[in-house]
């Protein structure tokens, strides 16, 4: 980089800003941040920001109560002399409303991009839900970079699992299931939906001769309800395939989704630390690294 | 007007907006507002703003989880067409944090006023609370008018005190409490601090006599912990005053505020109707409709 890097992580990212400070090898420090009894933020960078190219460590769970801290802290680092102004943000909220399924409906992916690209000069995500979107720069206005969390969740696999099958739990998870599939030459399959009338939906799992007696392997982009998994969990023990592992590139679940997960089935949770959970075992901070380090300097 | 008005309601604001409504003689309705179980907002407005003024209607006080949807909400507006947007913002949040006390710390106040001038045409506030700015276009570059609850203040003791005294906690609060005295006549009097060494304060209400045997009615803009006011009148009680009746214009006290002045011997607790409280007795919405008639016509 040719300006001075800093990390700074916003309360619960501490342990990512510590290990990209670690790969990166660059200074890291928290945030001094708290709540005001009448519900304001106060925030506080002790460092001489003047000259560097600042990097905020930020993921963007649980949005709304977090979006005014993350664009003060943006604010906050111009404002003491950073130069450059980054942000990681492994898990990138508001990707989803990018249509009006009914019409008055907030395009709040638009609003949202329009905030993060008035405040920062680059961003780095992981895997965002790119829906209806091709890319970011279709309503991001900065300089952005998608990680994929797939060559991490691959090594995982690698490690933990042997003769796996990759199971994609709808279309929409074709994409994830192919590239961590694709490195390691595993079988994989996706579940594909026939609807039915008005809710009854039917989901088959294709040619299940060739992978009876290997490990199913769920993988999904957002582990949130646990809905949709606990739908695949089921197929799959109907088809009379072992009980699945699921990996979650994001995991936006509460403990009421982690009994239902276990109730359908599931052996064993395993997320990315995209956001921090107990079962963030997949560490990205070398995948981050690279990309931050490319656009941190500018 | 010129255009057509409509004012739009954000959650929590529905009474104040139907009053509103009657006296501007214009159609309100609720912002359709959810929160997605993964913690974003889910907005829509449901009624044509094409060619129209929308009059969005959200207090501010806890803002932090409420900033997102404010700002979602006028980017809506304008992308249905209204053809100008503003907001009726009774309680104005982030105007205390408008110098740097320590080095490195956020100016909160600056940000905040620069996303809402980034959003709204327009804004009407009650008796902001202005420390070291003089007026609001200091910070916000919108048009902007500052409505003074004192005449509603006013009435109400009119209304329901006999001989009322006008008590400030403290020197900042004289602002108000002249613009209420002034009115009707009654005495007022401020308490000034004086600072011993480190910790101790002592304050001190001057002139008490020729105020003894009247009612005290202590005025203050923020009724937040409620310490301020406990201390003020712990001392009305040591230099002899009948137990104080306590009017707030910003009402953002919770419970434990409560139990604290009811144990400091306050009789009655009273609120403007610019935060929505179980004591917010005193309506402001014709003292704001005259500001919204004439900046929503723009």
């Amino acid at each position: 980089m040719r300006r001075a890097g800093r990390l700074i992580a916003l309360p619960g990212n501490e342990d990512l800003a510590a290990r990209l400070g670690k790969g990166l090898n660059l200074p890291w420090e928290a945030l001094v941040y708290r709540r005001f009894p009448d519900g304001e933020s106060y925030l506080r960078i002790d460092s001489d920001l003047h000259g560097t190219s600042a990097i905020l460590v930020a993921t963007l769970n649980d949005p709304d109560a977090r979006i005014p801290a993350v664009l003060f802290a943006a604010d906050l680092a111009r404002d003491l002399g950073a130069t450059r102004v980054g942000l990681v943000c492994p898990y990138l909220c508001y990707m989803r409303q990018d249509q009006r399924f009914r019409p008055g409906e907030a395009l709040t992916s638009r609003s949202f991009a329009r905030w993060l690209s008035g405040h920062f000069d680059w961003m780095v995500t992981v895997d965002p839900h790119l829906h209806r979107y091709a890319t970011l720069d279709e309503i991001y206005d900065l300089e952005s970079s998608v990680v994929s969390a797939a060559p991490a969740i691959a090594a995982w696999i690698e490690a933990h699992v042997e003769a796996p099958v990759l199971i994609g739990p709808d279309a929409e998870s074709e994409q994830w299931i192919r590239a961590v599939a694709g490195t390691h030459g595993w079988p994989w399959r996706v579940f594909s939906k026939t609807r039915h009338g008005d809710r009854e939906v039917s989901m088959v799992l294709p040619d299940l001769e060739p992978i009876s007696g290997r490990q199913p392997v769920v993988v999904d982009d957002i582990i949130s309800s646990g809905s949709t998994i606990v739908q695949a969990a089921r197929h799959l023990n109907e088809a009379g395939l072992a009980a699945p592992i699921v990996i979650g590139v994001h995991g936006l679940h509460d403990d009421q989704a982690r009994d239902r997960l276990r109730q359908a089935g599931v052996v064993r949770l395993v997320c990315t630390n995209s956001v921090p959970t107990s079962e963030s075992e997949i560490d990205l901070s070398d995948l981050l690294s690279s990309s931050i380090r490319r656009l941190a300097g500018g």
